[in-house]
């Protein structure tokens, strides 16, 4: 029988070690690692790479992107942002466990003609790009040699011949945003985008550009109405998600930004906060010792002036 | 780099066999091996295994529950919907990314005399009662030294000392029922139950009794608008979920009963089918190679006379 109670390095230690006479206090709770972390612990989601997407209903979905690892199709998506390209397109696709998917339901609307129209196939990256301290492992060997958080993201990567990082790429956590794409070799341009709505379908790592994640409104998502057709299209347009706009918060006024802040996972109180989601205390009787890189529910706040 | 085109065993095996100057044929895809499947690759669903949960809406939640896994638990079940309890309670609590929540809002509502307050901790289960060959094993050292299928259900085992299968436990796949608890060491009635809506939640693993799982309806349950309240929960009164009735099939005219067929985890079908989820071909480029036991999505089809 494997009970794991092991401690949350730092915090708790460092109090154990101040009192050793007072009797063992419970693991924090992810939710105290949080309170506790410094302002210097977080950084903010620049304006220019988070998106405001606004639907018929009124209701928002806030979408940060990744140009550190797909450049060419967030630059992509920029062009069609700033060519208000999205407004008036739909949601077209909402498959139960798997994925929210939107764009021009006609496949007819000319593309800006500033969109490349075969951006590279960004669906894997090589880790001589990041510096090995940015990199905090979660787990090893679920789908590669060893997942976890690089400069904010999920982050699957194989050994390289020495042993360190080898190739990597974003990993299919719940609220990750991709871009839809045909058949081999067409990498898709950005404009048809998807996000995850159910269990990590880790199948499409290495497979498919993913570029960001929604940050707030999942629930305007991942509560639509599932289609009943192949894939969970919806069947017919009066069922479609209209989508009203689609924008840059650097293009709003200033004094209307959405503004968030991420905590920083190359930080000390990010690998507490991993051993937290490990440890879970209270209510649990038995620790799992260990988090799948997808549960770790990277901590995501919005902040006002 | 690593690229992973193993082949399914199997299937294509015997077919490169029988005509060795054919070009390479593309792996078996999931639904191929499902195609080919026997009728003996298939086991019926107990109609007293089975609830049906009508909501108000008139949409039906069909679940399968586990009483191999969890039967003390199971026979209340048995005892509360036979006395019809859950009709006119609700579904209190919608949590995104995590779970549905039904049962009596007001927590005071008498539940029938033969269900037992306290019933066995049935969050874990010794090895010893299954046959080794029952186990389909999907992935090692995931939360548990391995997991896999056992008797058509998602299963995390220990090794015992001389390696083989220790304590195990069922796994909070997307899907999956289990019995709202209070704080250790109360286990819950039964009265209170939830599916999973979201990423496997697997700190719960042994944490908490699985009795089952939905095998039809998920839309129903998963599109639910979020609760807005502390844990997902609705905030007002309104906002809940009726719940019309739950009734085991059993109970049903035998004309009128829903049946499914699952396909059973023991056969070469089903590990045909694994090796095909691993290794998705068709429009993928880089097949993983692997795949996490909440990723098979176990074939289960209605069937009629």
């Amino acid at each position: 029988m494997k009970r794991l109670l092991a401690l949350p390095v730092g915090a708790f230690a460092l109090i154990a070690a101040q009192a050793p006479e007072t009797p063992p206090v419970a693991p924090a709770q992810p939710h105290e690692i949080v309170a506790a972390s410094r302002l210097a612990d977080w950084r903010p989601i620049a304006p220019e790479n988070l998106l405001v997407m606004t639907l018929g209903s009124g209701a928002i979905v806030m979408i940060e992107l990744a140009p550190d690892f797909a450049p060419e199709h967030v630059e992509n998506i920029r062009r069609l942002a700033r060519a208000n390209w999205w407004d008036g397109t739909s949601i077209n696709r909402v498959q139960d466990n798997y994925v929210v998917q939107w764009g021009d339901a006609s496949e007819a609307k000319p593309l800006p003609a500033d969109v490349v129209a075969t951006p590279a196939a960004e669906y894997a990256f090589a880790a001589g790009g990041f510096a090995p301290a940015e990199f905090s492992e979660v787990q090893q060997g679920h789908y590669t040699a060893t997942s976890g958080w690089l400069r904010g993201w999920p982050a699957g990567f194989d050994r390289d011949a020495s042993g360190g990082l080898g190739e990597g790429s974003l990993v299919h956590c719940y609220g990750m945003v991709g871009v839809g794409r045909g058949d081999n070799p067409d990498p898709g341009t950005g404009a048809e985008l998807y996000t995850v709505i159910g269990h990590a379908p880790r199948h499409l790592d290495r497979n498919i550009a993913l570029v960001g994640r929604v940050v707030e409104g999942m629930p305007a998502l991942s509560s639509l109405p599932r289609g009943t057709g192949d894939l969970g299209f919806y069947e017919t347009p009066e069922e479609r998600i209209a989508i009203a706009s689609i924008r840059f918060a650097s293009e709003l006024p200033e004094a209307e930004r959405p503004r968030f802040e991420v905590m920083r996972t190359d930080t000390e109180a990010f690998r507490r906060y991993i051993d937290a989601r490990s440890n879970r205390s209270g209510w649990f009787v038995r620790p799992a010792g260990a988090v799948d890189v997808c549960n770790v529910n990277l901590p995501i706040r919005r902040v006002s002036d």
